[in-house]
């Protein structure tokens, strides 16, 4: 495509920010796209459209696969929008290439939600590493918001990195258990606990219903050991079913009453602020790193100096200092 | 220090080779150390020496705190040294300045071993980020190796991603475990127990010693389910007391079987190789980025485009792709 070919800037931006549906998507697959042309684009849209942006609450959802985070969504979004919200639906899935689709890209698992002219479900982005997957989520975000989704969910599949990706893109943090399994099993790590704004003990129905409850008293317990967060708020435990949508309002309660403390005490402009300059200094490494891997005149040089590194004549940390003078000179 | 203060390179670099311990630490300082001088200095001496390392047995060492693991390398490293050998004990412990001192640092752990003069212990450097206090681990590999030190031991605390980081400086990873105490509450991380060579279940002794039999039978039937190793080792567990010192030459007898098969099998020269190549992008990545960051000249641009990214006038990811241009531009 063309440069010439590309949408007009402001035209584009105000059908964004009219919610435009066909727009949005293909706001997206700008955002996607690694053709400059298509950055450049993009980038002057979300400029445009960034002073609009922000008034969502942004919800990041994590726990393993099997818990029922689709099902969740599924439900937790349909009720949402009988209560008048627009909701947009993301995912950070850095595996999503090789498995050949992230969870969300089963639009099989959430056909109310999929269906619905008020919620807006889009895919993990295919990208190599997980900085290129988040910063794509993170300006998806930006459009969702600018096109009047005021709640957003993120979903993470809890690889590698992923959780921490999607905590440093939200305002609240919500983890999803079972009951009955082990942390360990349920490949839970500690961390990801201690970054819980809530835990929802899931599948909670039937002859579960107990030990849901024993879940429930346990993570209240093991949540007071950690020390309180700075946004003072105190984690609860909830139980749910999403399949049988039992517990759904309590818990959109409970957010929102997280929401009007977060906005009085302060701690939500701190957080959102301290994501920019977080966003930001991620994407200048990105950015750097790309153009340097990118510089022709480099790579004839780059596969000189791993063959001198391979023959221990030259250690791999001068080759890289090296690599960059001759990099630096270049531009 | 100026640099016509500095020692010659040539002179230097062969007192390295001749195993003198006050140059061999005199040279770990040059790597620690941030002036340009000392770096520029250190890399020269790093290429001269560099045909002379890789000879060594690189051992990985991790477990969570509490577990024994100085225990284990003030027995371990004593016992090699019977058996004549020369061992550096180095750590990667990015916490380090935090805390004021890594497990390494507290000397009186490793009373025996950090007075034998075939033994040579270094604390973790102090640095700002995993990646700075990685690549002067693996710096400080190098030295040990040119210098005549036969087995590397690296201590990893196992906070953050250093179980990696000494993973991929590692010859062989050897995961220390207690027994009783589940994984979760160890905080042994699922990935951990995929990347081990060997899983060595410490204080085996008097009451636990029952205990302890039945965690190698559970650890050894959990290890089956992972996929065979790419080095065609099969993971053993052993049990050991550190304390008393017991099993520890079993422990070693089959590290060096293992060193044998992947010697012969071309699998420890081409995770070698790997390894070399891991650590060239990896100093890359800081080597850029750093160039960036101290740039006087941009610091007043960079303080500009928070202002504005803060103020939601430009996006993040606008601002970066802006500082990074200026910066190229500047060269």
């Amino acid at each position: 495509m063309k440069k010439t070919q590309l949408p007009d800037v402001h035209l584009f931006s105000e059908r964004i920010k009219q919610g435009d549906r066909v727009t949005l998507g293909r706001a997206i697959t700008f955002v996607e796209s690694s053709l400059p042309a298509h950055q450049a684009f993009i980038q002057e849209v979300l400029n445009t459209i960034m002073p609009f942006t922000g008034q969502a609450v942004r919800i990041g959802i994590t726990g393993s696969p099997g818990v029922g985070k689709s099902t969740f969504i599924e439900s937790f979004g349909m009720y949402l929008i009988e209560q008048g919200h627009k909701v947009g639906v993301l995912a950070v899935d850095p595996s999503s290439r090789q498995t050949g689709g992230s969870i969300l890209g089963d639009k099989t698992r959430m056909m109310r939600l999929g269906a619905s002219p008020s919620a807006f479900v889009r895919p993990s982005p295919a990208g190599k590493t997980l900085g290129g997957v988040a910063q794509h989520t993170r300006e998806t975000i930006l459009l969702c918001e600018a096109a009047g989704y005021d709640v957003i969910l993120v979903e993470t599949v809890g690889v590698g990195q992923s959780e921490t990706a999607v905590y440093e893109m939200t305002d609240f943090y919500l983890l999803m258990i079972l009951a009955g399994a082990g942390d360990e099993l349920q490949g839970i790590k500690r961390g990801v606990v201690e970054l819980a704004d809530m835990v929802v003990v899931n599948k909670a129905d039937g002859d579960n219903l107990p030990l849901a409850q024993k879940a429930k008293a346990a993570y209240t317990n093991a949540l007071h050991l950690f020390p309180a967060k700075e946004s003072e708020w105190i984690p609860p435990v909830l139980t749910a079913s999403a399949l049988k949508e039992i517990g759904i309002p309590a818990i959109w309660s409970q957010i929102q009453e997280h929401h009007l403390l977060v906005q009085k005490n302060g701690y939500l402009q701190l957080r959102r602020q301290r994501q920019l300059l977080q966003w930001m200094e991620d994407a200048l490494h990105l950015e750097i790193l790309n153009h340097f891997f990118s510089d022709e005149h480099l790579k004839k040089a780059i596969k000189n100096y791993k063959k001198q590194v391979l023959e221990l004549k030259i250690t791999p940390f001068s080759a890289a200092k090296q690599l960059v003078l001759l990099f630096l000179r270049k531009k």
